[in-house]
């Protein structure tokens, strides 16, 4: 099938790159021209604009926020001229509110549209496990289902709304966020009794907390390393203002993502923005007074 | 051996019965004369009085709070009459500065003292497969092992000082609670979006968040069933506040944690306290205008 | 001499008025045609449109937000079209960023542009007795002085950043809504021990906390008057947004704005968005089970 | 009258001077020797013992906290073995609990007893300006209004249960630590757009914010000096403490006192427990990355 991919950052290279070993004829295109490369050797086309990729049967993509998908797509017209693609997946994690108003515009541009935001780091993607969260048309999702089933362990279907899918994702990312906080801050209560914070994560992801989450940032606290990062805090930060910002649409008060979003801002204010969200492990070491 | 049981609340009892199950000669008491009957009939000696309990060669104690178990060992002069048993093994969850208290106490009327606050509902405590938190003398450790090893799966050393268990499980507790609220929280933003939660828990438990907590407490909040309670949200904000105070006393600030000790209270304020932990659902939803 | 008047609400209405008084030309205009009826009869002209009001000397302007400051001027090319006003005075509480923007379009068109938010209710608008900052061209503010004059007790110069008038304002507005919020928890918290909040109230306004803010919010919250709203509680929910925002542009966190920014969305989730900020009394007390 | 004085730190020393001044046969004690001597060159007898003080007709004590008081007047059996005092006036902040509990002593002593906590600084008290929330019987309060008004500017009746008097105070407390964390955050975000704080703080102290504490408080963040201490950040956090357990007890959740708690133990992680409670503003800055 000829499929389209734009944004190519560390995890739709990734994503990009397990579709192509699935056989497909590939069209990729980023905004920096720089990224292809290494797909253009594996055997992907190079698209000479997001016009070129939208042309493709399925078109994913997987840009960084509500402002690089409204540029790419909306306000350089992408979308009204095509009208080619049979499908567009749009992976990255946008507003709810953006969700709806993309929804909308492809619909108006008879375009099926699919939100399909994804749960892993780029490591996770590379191994093709990512778990999917997808909500469109039941039809739509079924007939990409052969293409989410080369990047991804498990689709979730979220229902026909795509916005539903974003709600998923973010609700999500705070759960992951809040987690990586608690982590920082029992981490810092037992640091400060003298106990090393690595043998609390020892016994927790054996315990009751295993998992990717509590045993991988954990130890990252706990060995105080936050770079290169996976999933970097100035991304967990967006990803808690848009779910603060879901909570205020529906009058949802959030005092936990609240503090994340302190929590996260300090970092931010400490230069650590490009840093692993790990580096929360940091901002509460630095409250306490632990930081050198 | 002959063993000593005090304090035969839900936790205290199924412990107790696995105990039994290896064959020692257990001799029990409970504050509140009737609880004991059921182990009677299962072949448990009933002590006349805590003192007499405290005559084994090793005793347990499973008592509510600081408050209870000074009250039981210290104020009545058991401790200090009996210097009996070769051991005493603390899974009270206390705060760290009355553990150290304690250990001072024994070592003075030449008591081992173990401090072993253990992981798990009374179910699992039931099942044998507690996670023990074990800090003392390692050659006393060694030797109540087989104890150990008959009512919990695993035990995590935790070093010499007794108070490092006790701040262990402080901060797991906190953990705990803190993962609690976020998954109120969470739930009641995907509910304003009209998400079932019911569809946010099976997704993140089977993908980011594995393990007993976020599907356990993740499915009664989805469920909206409180009770019965497995860990009453009164007994959590005693922990949140022990785990509190242990940052204060170490000055670590601990913002999620303050979270967790508002919405618990807030719980308390509704008439709630007498049910599960996952109640802090509730208030999430009452804070959202979603509560009938 | 000739003024422009743009947005004719509670407070534009009052202000405008005392131009008016001032015994200037004034031209007003609003976006729904109902609202200068009274200015008219009491001397003003009434403009066709946004454009004719702008065609004065001086033209002020007080919109409800950065959207609206957006659509009544910007988008509508009321401003490119005009170049006319020898200023333009912005009396709403827009964004920092967007007031650089603002600024930067003035300068495009040769528009004398000061930012002038005010602090104060109706009722101090009607008495002539606003706090006015003023940021912009000094010459600028110089000139305008004469009618700041008319309208406020005292105009506070900010420098010649626009913008920075509005971030005082809005942290102002920050700390008005950290001291409603901690009213109404201190309320809460003695009447729960049989303490009536009114004499708490007493003590302070005339101790610690004189002025209008303690008294007259403290007096709301004693007396559980809610309604007619002086200060809307979702227009104080948009100033606590926009002061978070601006907090998260340069990197500041703000855990009390956090707070209080939850506690505003718990009172809109109850309905009460359009009742006066002192509805944070009734959050603090329906928190602690006290409302009925 | 023959009046007692027990605590001679800056507020007692300054409290104690002004009964000197009214004519008064004064005794006084203090549990570290050396504070009595400028009392005594300017009159007062020094008390052999907090019991010798305790002979005179009236007795103030102003003392640290519950656990001075206790050990001073319960512990050492001084209470129970006097009785002859007409009336002890504790003027300590103590926790209600303990209020009561000291109320029921008093009572079982048959000494009057009446609970005087007071606002104002060290400075304040010297000038005899204090503000004073008495609470006990009202027959009582009116015998010592003559030493009151020789001491205070104003009393403030609170009613005949003592308790009540530390209630308020807790509240009002709660009030000025909230207050000075959101002028330290204010502070923070107006500095982080290139405004002086002190720009920030002569508009507020000169419209919605009158009065000692925005004014003085926000005076000291925007200088920057925290020393010399007029309120300790470590007695604010102990008032801050009581107040949350105050509002535990009949909860009452307060988030916003959650904040300042927080703030405040950063403060003491940083070593800055003796300063003034103004420290909030460092906190703040540090957590913007502001703090050198």
């Amino acid at each position: 099938m000829k499929v389209g991919f734009i944004g190519l950052g560390s995890m739709g290279s990734a994503i990009a790159a397990n579709l192509l070993k699935g056989g497909h004829e590939l069209w990729v295109w980023n905004r920096s021209p720089q990224a292809p490369q290494r797909l253009a050797d594996a055997g992907a086309h190079i698209a000479a604009s997001a016009e070129q990729a939208f042309e493709a049967e399925v078109v994913f993509s997987m840009l960084a926020d509500d402002a690089a998908v409204r540029a790419v797509l909306l306000d350089s017209g992408v979308l009204e001229r095509s009208g080619k693609p049979r499908a567009h997946i749009n992976m990255a994690t946008v507003s709810p509110a953006f969700a709806e108003e993309l929804a909308e515009r492809h619909r108006a541009c008879e375009v099926d549209y699919v939100a399909a935001p994804v749960m892993g780091r780029p490591d996770v993607a590379a191994a093709a496990k990512l778990n999917i969260l997808a909500a469109g048309p039941a039809s739509v999702i079924a007939r990409v289902q052969p293409l989410f089933d080369l990047i991804g362990q498990k689709t979730w279907p979220c229902g026909e709304q795509p916005a539903r899918a974003n709600v998923l994702k973010l609700a999500i990312n705070l759960m992951l966020a809040a987690a990586v906080e608690s982590l920082g801050e029992a981490a810092a209560l037992v640091d400060a009794h003298g106990i090393a914070p690595a043998a609390l994560i020892e016994i927790i992801s054996n315990s009751l907390f295993p998992g990717p989450v509590y045993g991988g940032y954990g130890g990252l606290i706990a060995a105080q390393r936050y770079e290169p990062a996976a999933f970097k805090a100035v991304l967990a930060l967006k990803d808690v203002r848009l779910a603060l910002a879901a909570g205020e649409q529906a009058r949802v008060p959030l005092p936990m993502g609240s503090v994340v979003r302190d929590s996260l801002i300090d970092a931010m204010a400490h230069g650590d923005g490009d840093k692993d969200l790990a580096v929360l492990g940091l901002v509460s070491a630095r409250r306490a007074g632990q930081a050198v």
